[in-house]
């Protein structure tokens, strides 16, 4: 059985999803006819003018609707069937729209891989179905598509018609039905795609979708799970730097996690390589349901600053202390304004008052508004030094209050200035007429606070920023000795082992990286033999796959200088590992030159399920597991994103030199990153990598521990 | 000339400003006459049924006013002067107030401290008649102050006349005018006090006057500075006891401490400092204005639950995740729902569906809401394993999404199980008509965010946590050898050092905190003498004032053996030092007993010009600078609060023990901050204390390195 019916001839396979002419509603109770929760209600109030047909053995046609007892019955094909019968009877229902030619059907029905064992093997029957047939599945477990501007949607419950150029992509109704979520504001979408589990149509085919729409200027996302990490990477990746890409990563606590697998079915990454992906793809992250919806439209609605120097106005005092908390909590910075913005002011004001930046305009503007806010914020706007300005004002209800009723002013130089976003912040109360006064014209916005507002025009910037960027990072390619590489991963993999050390140490050397001279030793003699060969101090580590903190076991001797302290102690370490695990079978010891005295970094690789290879820097020793001071990226990693990770640490202040101490050679420590990135990347078979400790002083970086370790049998 | 008129003979002071049965206008224009920025109208607006004279010698009365021309003309003293005269005639008034025999005066004219250095003369003047003549000054540069239940107010702009038992300090007039900040929800205060400059009466003062008022449950603070540190951590540690603080400390930023100082002209102290003072005195932190506002009505709303374990019930799956990530984020814990409770819930819902929280319950309320919604959330409610419930539903608006209105049984049953807060979150397009019928009864609310609604609980929990505290915390008093530190201090005084190292150790060894064994060696010869007491290996290390950074300039020689090491690096030692720098003036070497391996800790006081002594303790050695890692505490310290220091560090997870190291002797870290705490607290000439490295292991803790700063001659 295979589908006729192909994609239309042109046009996005979305577009059958979401601008069907013709489409069967298969599973319309009789109940929901007129009810308040029914497809076909919400369809007929949003203005749906193509074709319905219900399909319901027991229903005569409706007004305006002709019902079939089953899709077989239709006169000719629909577009897209919409199906929320019970779960053991979807598949029947996906299997007569391939028969009947309906290339796509959207399934509402829950109980998939969001509940139980039943429910994912019925999903897997349903992807696979999709993959013979050819017939695209939108869901399971999904409210569907909503189409403001061609007036169609499957959602069951009351949708708002609004046509905000911005595209939302979900994995939840709630964020198709609750858009207007903050503050009760009108604001919202065009276009939105729950994909329900994803079994078919995914998120990168929601994307691109989006991408191609020029109706849409800015991409929201809801995400719990991304099953095609790469996918992703690259799709994202291309469109920000045409249109804002804006994401919610929903179960970011462990909790969340697990919430996240039952929910979706979808196995959810942690919320480090999420951070690293959507900053690999020029994503903004939202941290909140309320900062996704605000942050679309600040992106619809504004053009980015080019700069992060603000300007505040404010007619208030204490308003303004709480904006600098704001402006500098968010990473922005108080505008310096210029000698020539500062002389201007002055007129506006009495001589005791010192001008500065925010302006407190109270005085100006208790005496004559009109006469004075709209030249101080022209003033403000002019001023090169300035890239936006946020106005602080406050918002009273009574007509007599009128005279300090600044929304038009805003209104208008918003649209005079539209390089330069103006932010709001109101008090008193008319909040919303006031908000909606200064929105009128959807140049600038309200915040809820004066967070949101400086958070909100920290990100603008970033969203700026990404479409300036080069576009094509470069990733350097070493000379390695790739076959070493190889020849010892197959080894170890053929000796059943999934835990390097020694070949660890191997393995980087063959890729470039500097590692402590050592030397693997299978008795006291070839011990003592190969510390001949080196310059000493020494240390001695014992080689054992049980045993992965040699500190623990006691399986470790530093600081060993001449022969006689050499064979104590190999002597000696022996004894203390027996004595730490009787099972432990030693199969040697690594005798390694002790490094010089130097800064402990850990360097890594960790091939993440969904991302593939990441790479990780941090402090290095105890402080690794203790401190939380970490970096990641996605591989694999440019020279600029190598160099971002280490100034993100907090030893990064520790390397660049303390107390008089020369700082570190932190380019030694960005080839190793970018060695390993090659590496983990060329290498499959490696699920994990960690060089701890790197040791980094002003002449260089050495790895003296490393530990390497292999994917499951061939799995990635 | 001093006042005649004492204070109401009873009640308290702030009476005469917040109920004065006759008030005294003075510096109304004429053209304010039903302007409306105008005291006058306000006032008259507000309802206020007292008697109203207005001082202007060119004005007529008016209806319900009589006009004078000038104090001296009123037939009988008013309660309360309201001035608003240009800044260079305040005085004048103020003397007028005195003569007339007016007790308060409510001073709105700004240009004084928070102005220029003719400001803060003018203000000083203003001071110096209020200590001479007994008037009580609030301000200048104040809104004054509202009094909904009596219909009071001093405030030029609209006010509500909202009764909520809820009293607002303020150092800026946008608290008392943007009471209704968030949502644009009515909510906000009775009685409101903005101190302005606060040059009489202050924070204390009006802590002191709410604390004594039945009528106010909750008190809500806006700081910009605190000048009486003491005298509030009295006041606030009090009455947090009997009803909650909430404050907002506004300038926490660098660049908003500055605009503090300039704002209201006094010294704002730092973050850290501020965080501490809230926590010795049981005040809950507020992160924004919005915030503020929020917990205040959520403590007047709520009674604090009983523990921190949250179920969550919600329509959406989606909701469910996002609420984790807010129940986790603010360190609160998802219920795990009894045995019975999970077997009454199971008949609600389709078999494949698994029952945990957060509970999803769409499936029951998209079949019959009423049948099912209650029932699920009372099971909730009175399963003894959740403490606190989130509601998550969404709130739709048309007449025939009736049958998903859930608001009735929330109200209903936050009414019912007053002990355990119901908090909402809300999505969709009716959000204020259902969080209207929430919140109609005062027992539940609707949050603008989960987030929100998840903090708030957190802060609710602590805010029940201190009602339940011991109230009176034990502050350890230890015998120590107080006069010998006395000596050294003043000895160093008077030989003009500020700077104190080997005083600093002897100092510390009085106060019975354990010093590596040291003495003070003139030269080459009393070094050999003073080690040769001592078991070494020793370190020298040498005593210069202008050197508070010995590795800098090489002035330490550590791990010596033996007479001949300890010779050869004295020599070496000050030839170091003579190159390093010419003029440093060496008094000698400390020779010291190296400290045993452990781990490097700091601990310190600081004598904080607001708050007096603080206590500090961190990560030590080069990571003080560099990690960020400090707990800071007010002294004097008990013991649970040396503890809880401790554990706020993320040293503390070294400290525990790591890879099988035994854990640092934390109790022995926790004596010696009791014992700096009495230190510190004992004697006012110390500035500073940092005892860095203190070294601690298994067996102990000892201070190796220490050094006092002393108070600039004499001042604290």
């Amino acid at each position: 059985m295979s589908l006729v019916a192909p994609a239309p001839a042109e046009g996005h396979v979305l577009d059958l999803f979401l601008k069907p002419r013709h489409v069967a509603i298969v599973g319309l109770s009789r109940s929901a006819i007129g009810g308040p929760v029914s497809v076909l209600t919400t369809l007929q109030d949003f203005g749906y003018a193509g074709r319905v047909s219900v399909i319901n053995p027991s229903m005569a046609d409706q007004p305006g609707v002709r019902a079939y007892p089953s899709l077989d019955d239709l006169p000719e094909p629909a577009d897209l069937a919409i199906v929320s019968v019970a779960r053991d009877l979807v598949l029947d229902v996906l299997r007569d729209c391939v028969r009947n030619r309906i290339a796509a059907a959207l399934v509402i029905t829950q109980g998939f891989a969001d509940a139980d064992e039943t429910g994912r093997r019925l999903q897997e029957e349903m992807v696979a179905l999709a993959r013979e047939t050819g017939l695209r599945i939108l869901g399971p477990n999904t409210i569907g598509v909503a189409n403001a501007r061609d007036r169609f949607t499957s959602s069951f419950i009351e949708l708002e018609r609004d046509e905000t150029p911005i595209g939302q992509i979900a994995q939840s109704g709630l964020f198709m039905m609750g858009h207007h979520i903050i503050n009760n504001e009108p604001a919202g979408f065009s276009v939105a795609i729950d994909l329900g589990n994803a079994c078919d149509v995914d998120l990168v085919d929601a994307l691109e979708y989006l991408e191609q729409d020029d109706g849409i200027r800015v991409i929201q996302c809801h995400l719990e799970g991304i099953t095609d990490g790469r996918g992703f990477l690259e799709a994202a990746g291309r469109i920000t730097r045409e249109k804002p890409v804006v994401a919610l990563k929903a179960g970011r606590s462990r909790g969340g996690e697990k919430a996240v697998a039952s929910h979706t079915g979808a196995a959810a990454g942690e919320s480090a390589v999420y951070r690293a992906a959507f900053r690999k793809a020029g994503v903004l992250e939202a941290e909140s349901a309320e900062e996704l919806r605000l942050l679309s439209k600040a992106l619809v609605t504004y053009r980015p600053p080019r700069g992060r120097r603000v300007a505040v106005m404010t007619f208030s005092g204490g308003g303004a202390i709480l904006s600098i908390d704001a402006i500098e909590g968010a990473g922005l910075t108080l505008a310096t304004l210029s000698e020539e913005t500062r002389a201007a002011l002055r007129g506006f004001f009495p001589d005791w008052l010192e001008i500065d930046n925010p302006v407190d305009i109270w005085i100006p503007v208790s005496r004559d508004l009109d006469g004075s806010y709209p030249k101080i914020l022209e003033l403000l706007l002019r001023d090169s030094s300035v890239d936006a300005v946020i106005c602080i004002y406050c918002s009273y209800r009574l007509p007599k209050y009128e005279a300090f009723d600044c929304s038009g002013h805003i209104r208008a130089l918003a649209a005079s200035y539209p390089e330069k976003p103006i932010l709001g912040w109101s008090y008193g109360l008319d909040i919303s007429g006031f908000t909606q006064s200064v929105e009128a014209d959807g140049n600038a916005m309200v915040f809820p606070s004066l967070d949101a507002a400086a958070k909100t025009l920290d990100k603008l910037a970033q969203a700026g920023g990404r479409r300036t960027e080069a576009p094509h990072v470069t990733v350097p390619r070493f000379e390695v000795e790739t076959s070493v590489a190889s020849k010892a991963l197959a080894g170890a993999r053929d000796a059943g082992r999934s835990a390097l050390f020694v070949e660890g140490l191997e393995i980087l050397s063959a890729y470039g990286l500097p590692v402590a001279d050592w030397a693997f030793a299978r008795s006291e003699e070839e011990a003592v033999f190969a510390a001949e060969r080196m310059r000493g101090p020494f240390c001695l580590k014992v080689v054992a796959d049980a045993l992965s903190h040699k500190s623990d076991s006691g399986g470790i001797k530093l600081g060993l200088k001449g022969e006689a302290e050499l064979r104590a102690a190999y002597a000696a370490l022996c004894d203390d590992v027996r004595r730490y695990s009787a099972e432990a079978e030693i199969a040697g010891v690594l005798v390694q030159e002790m490094a010089p005295k130097g800064h402990e970094v850990m360097i890594g690789a960790k091939r993440d399920p969904v991302f593939g290879p990441c790479i990780v820097a941090g402090a290095g020793g105890i402080h690794t597991e203790y401190l939380d001071d970490f970096a990641f990226r996605i591989a694999p990693l440019s020279e600029a994103e190598a160099r971002d990770m280490l100034a993100e640490l907090r030893i990064a202040r520790i390397l660049a030199g303390v107390r008089g101490e020369a700082p570190c050679d932190l380019d030694s420590i960005v080839d190793c990153l970018l060695r390993l990135s090659q590496l983990v990347s060329t290498h499959e078979e490696i699920a994990e990598i960690d060089v701890n400790p790197l040791i980094v002083n002003a002449a260089g970086a050495i790895a003296v521990d490393a530990r390497i370790m292999l994917t499951a049998g061939g799995e990635v």
